[in-house]
């Protein structure tokens, strides 16, 4: 268990003091580990970091002596597994290549000799003679292919050479008997409890036949009454019984120097030379092939490959941070829930671009199944998803992301949304549908912070729209012509309690400019006609919705691009909404505008950002459809898919609206008609 | 062969006369053919389209009576099967369901009969009885799923009620001697060869117990010298032996009775009543369910998967001419040979663009490996392709084209493009395969129409510019920044005959408007400095190009968007640029403008559309690189592999540039002082 140090001075032998170095043993938790604080922490800060690893001395003999690295290396402060004794470290993680290769090696040895040197002799080292065992980490971490250089150094202050070892070293067994080494392990457990530390690394130690007493090295001088017979113990992990290990030795003999000032002072009863000042020092490793040089260890491999997966996947992200947008709060965004009705080409695009940005839940819901003609362009389907008659599109979907990230946190919901002009009345069994199918959309938005309307057609929209306006979650409303689209927040209602039903008042200066998230407009604001049944009678390049294949790329990674923008905004969806002339300002957050709407025209390769105020008879958000779906709900929505357009039309006013203006224009006329007979 | 009408009237029986009539027979191959016609020809087209089917007198007792339309039915002019008796047939195809469901199915029936009465009137009927054989055809296409709706139509002319046999009908082997069968059948054949057909429809003839005449029924003045006993045969398919074919017959008693002029005319010796106007009709064939209603047919997974794929991938494509952009080429863009240089971030976005545009023959090169953090902003790969140490980009992509459209022609070729500045000459073995390399490159450019520049860093750029720029090919450049982009087409040199290596003049009137293709700058145009290697000593989050992940979907889908506006514009690589104020202006192609580059500001939502000249010093592109590139070849390439930035800006004048800028600077400088001190 420990080396032992011996005062008598036996004139034979001609044997060299040798010292077994230090292998360092860094486990896969420790590359894992600063692959994290690389990404979190430390970032492109090139800074030397205190790490701490830990050796031990019951190895069986023939390893090397080795000081070992794991995952707990960067709690400095963390435990030290049993009978361990821990050392502490420099790490200086360089963020290129180059830089790891260029570093001055030589100086950052020098230096931390002369550290060790100066807790000597400031008498530090003698409190804590642990902080003696240091050691030197040069890494650079290829955080893309995971390939890990590295260099370590163990500095150890250089003895003159040619000491020579006056006695023979010997095995503990060959010095003390039974009795006495299992004194000196009770001694050595009780004096690790009093320090309360795994390991002690050096120590003073009195013996008879009987007994075996221990100090710390501090307690010299009222440990030894009597420095004729000193002994001072060694905690070596050194598995060769020939060697002491490099580092702790000459640490001890320096000490010991200092302590006995320049007394000579036996150890291995060796002759010390004088040392007036930092001596010199070594402890750069040699690589595997005995040479001087880093050494690489690529973990592409042996990492679980789905942790992999997610550490590589949050590795761009965090790497926004770093240096481009430090204020941006990435768990905002990738902690979002997603509910993603429709998993056509919007929603196939939109997802896409949700797990680019690091986003784990995701939630489809479709009816459809896939078509052969959807995989061109729906980009989480394949040929084979289409055969046999096709597979539901959510299920399919849910299999693609798991696919392409196993870390994933997918959900499909095969199912249809209910919708007005499409009646449900045929049968109890359509009506008990239809009411299920509420109910679970409804349960989905609820559970989810964003809700993305991606169907195809209008009328679809118009449920979802209804419901989150009502649960006051963010909407963000993606649809698509031939070659122009939209891409929309819905206005987000203030909370319930100060919601008190009035239509919503002209802001500030201007109609269409400083809008407050919670007056704009929802996607159904700006029509004067309820939604209807659609798809009846379409041709077929109505019903696909034709369009240029890159818009619906476009188009969704903008819906992704503007709900980040939203999050990262202080106010969320109550933010006020960008136009095109806040452009040339200042933007609201990191990230850029928060427009209310980006109407884009591909044929003139052209945005605009315009901004509408909710309207007080919209058929989907004014205080009165949502009053009464609030106060009737299924009851209510189901009179609305039972019947045709006039029946929200009459319920939000907007049939009074139609005949007054008729009736508007019918007196313009006459009075135009009066103006110009006369 | 032939049913056999006979003169002799006996008193016996009391059997009424039926018809058997028509079952259509549609064959696979018509509805696949209807596809392509829809498609490609009628498209939104409702109106009556000619088509054609026949029916054959051999089939087996028991068997329907079967008029059937293959493959070739939409060819009315094509070749009929041997032995088989053309029918015309008018097709309706509408474009809804609900159209096909309300279409006046007796009005079409009144105005078809009404037709073969005139024929008859007009004597018309008598010279070719085969357009007596008339069908219709009504039909609705579901070409999203493949169901065809259809519902056939046989107008009989009615016959008065009750019409009563007078002789029981009786085969051929009873009425005829085996010998007279012999003889009629040669008679036939003979018949058939004169009039250059596959078969007869009717028939007169004459016939002894050894011999057989037949003539075609316009010839019956000739043909039947006494009339005391005619013959007039029809060529009938019905396979049961009580009944004549339903439609065949009744013509042929019309014909006969127009023929014989108000004379009682015995039609198995039946009692004809005068027709003094057209009679009434029928005709629309019963369902399998024995009702009157449509029938439909799902196609959906009897016609071959890899077929069915392509067709449908080609109707969303053709849907867009239909009514949205008449003039679209479609095959220009579908047979264009695209290379893409990258198969990273921006080379899966813009390959699944392509493939969205129908796009065939998709080319990638790539030397890196898939890695972890790749699929979720990689859209063509998946996590199972990162294990193992990933697979090669290149390769991968192509298999997942493949999954995704198994008719698509992909190839991948993982090798490296040598780059200035990137030494090649350590060993003959690197110089050798750069040269391989350079050779494949050139090879490759050779063979695409469209250069896709898709990498992440500025230097692999230089070689494909040079090689494509001396070759003239279209070259379509993407790059990334954070949140910024560039998407452009360089220019188009003019053919090298006209290409004299002079420096490109100003056009028109305007630096920056107006620019024609052959006069457009390049990536490298706007650099004073040379491309080197850049990628030496970058941090992390520069080596992965960081950037907000719905930037590249953008960039990438308009990178191909841009590539067909261009193969749109008559004048294709050398057509004019567009700029941000040609946004107002007519679009100079159906799809809009085709502007030199489209840089993007994701913060704003925001594109401009920047056009920029040649420059006559470009590292890249200017004569004096192209003209060494031509007359050196990889001579002239190692040199700038292996050199400094200074190689290239020494042989184009940068360097001279830089110190006749520094030179105006000074002077300038002293021009001020001189002005200032005075």
């Amino acid at each position: 268990m420990a080396s032992d140090t011996s005062e008598a001075a036996s004139s034979t032998a001609d044997l060299k003091l040798q010292f077994a170095p230090f292998s360092s043993a860094l486990e896969a938790g420790f590359w894992h580990q600063l692959t994290q604080k690389k990404l979190n922490d430390y970032r492109l800060d090139e800074s030397p970091k205190s790490i701490k690893g830990y050796y031990y001395n019951g190895d069986p003999l023939g390893l090397p002596t080795r000081l070992t690295l794991e995952f707990s290396a960067f709690e400095v402060d963390g435990p030290t597994p049993a009978r361990c004794c821990p050392a502490v470290g420099t790490l200086y993680n360089t963020n290129t290549l180059d830089a790891f290769k260029t570093t001055d090696k030589k100086a950052l040895l020098e230096k931390e000799a002369k550290e060790i040197w100066d807790t000597i002799q400031s008498g530090e080292a003698l409190k804590d003679p642990s902080i003696l065992c240091r050691f030197l980490l040069l890494t650079f971490a290829d955080l893309k292919k995971y390939h890990f250089y590295y260099w370590f150094c163990f500095p150890a202050l250089c003895f003159p050479e040619g000491i020579k070892i006056v006695q023979q070293p010997s095995v503990l067994e060959q010095v003390f008997s039974a009795k006495q080494i299992a004194a000196l392990q009770e001694a050595y457990d009780g004096l690790c409890i009093k320090r309360e530390t795994t390991a002690v690394p050096y120590f003073l130690m009195k013996y008879t036949d009987d007994t075996v007493h221990m100090a710390p090295l501090g307690d010299w001088d009222t440990f030894f009454t009597d420095t004729k017979k000193v002994t001072v113990g060694v905690y070596d992990p050194c598995t060769l019984s020939q060697h002491p290990a490099l580092l702790l030795c000459v640490c001890v003999c320096v000490i010991m120097w200092t302590l006995f000032q320049k007394r000579h002072i036996a150890y291995f009863t060796l002759l010390m030379c004088f040392f007036t000042a930092c001596p010199k020092s070594v402890g750069w490793e040699k690589n595997p092939k005995g040479a001087m040089g880093p050494r690489m260890v690529n973990l592409s491999e042996c990492m679980d490959p789905k942790r992999l997966a997610e550490s590589s996947v949050d590795l761009n992200l965090k790497l926004m941070r770093w240096r481009l947008v430090p204020s941006l709060d990435l768990d905002k965004v990738v902690s979002t829930k997603c509910l993603l009705l429709g998993a056509g080409t919007l929603g196939c695009n939109v997802a896409r671009t949700l797990m680019g940005w690091g986003v784990r839940h995701i939630t489809f819901v479709d009816n459809a199944k896939i078509s052969y003609s959807n995989p061109v362009r729906q980009p989480l389907y394949e040929f084979e998803d289409c055969l046999g008659g096709g597979k539901a599109k959510a299920m399919a979907a849910v299999d693609r992301l798991t696919k392409i990230f196993p870390g994933v946190n997918a959900e499909g919901y095969n199912m249809s949304i209910p919708m007005p002009g499409h009646p449900v009345n045929f049968s109890q069994a359509t009506l008990s549908q239809a009411q299920r199918d509420v109910e679970q959309l409804e349960k989905l938005i609820s559970k989810h912070d964003v809700v993305f309307l991606l169907m195809d057609t209008r009328e679809s929209r118009w449920l979802p729209t209804v419901i989150a306006a009502s649960k006051r979650k963010l909407v963000v409303n993606a649809a698509l012509g031939f070659d122009t689209f939209v891409v929309m927040r819905h206005g987000l209602k203030k909370p319930p309690v100060s919601q008190t039903g009035s239509a919503p008042s002209v802001p500030g200066s201007s109609l269409f400019s400083n809008i407050p998230g919670h007056k704009l407009g929802c996607y159904f604001c700006n029509d004067v006609v309820a939604p209807g049944d659609s798809t009846r009678d379409r041709t077929l390049d109505q019903q696909c919705t034709v369009s240029r294949p890159g818009l619906a790329m476009i188009a969704g990674a903008l819906a992704v691009e503007m709900m980040v923008s939203i999050l990262q905004h202080s106010e969320g969806g109550y933010a006020v909404a960008s136009s095109s002339d806040d452009r040339m300002n200042e933007p609201p957050t990191s990230l850029g505008l928060v427009p209310h709407q980006i109407r884009g025209f591909l044929s003139r390769f052209d945005n605009v950002l315009p901004a509408s105020l909710a309207f007080d008879k919209c058929t989907a958000c004014s205080p009165i459809v949502l009053d009464n779906y609030e106060r009737e709900g299924f009851n209510f929505l189901s009179k609305v898919f039972n019947s045709s357009h006039s029946f929200l039309e009459d319920l939000t006013g907007l049939t009074l609206l139609h005949q007054e203006t008729q009736a508007a224009e019918l007196s313009s006329w006459r009075l135009w008609r009066k103006t110009h007979r006369g």
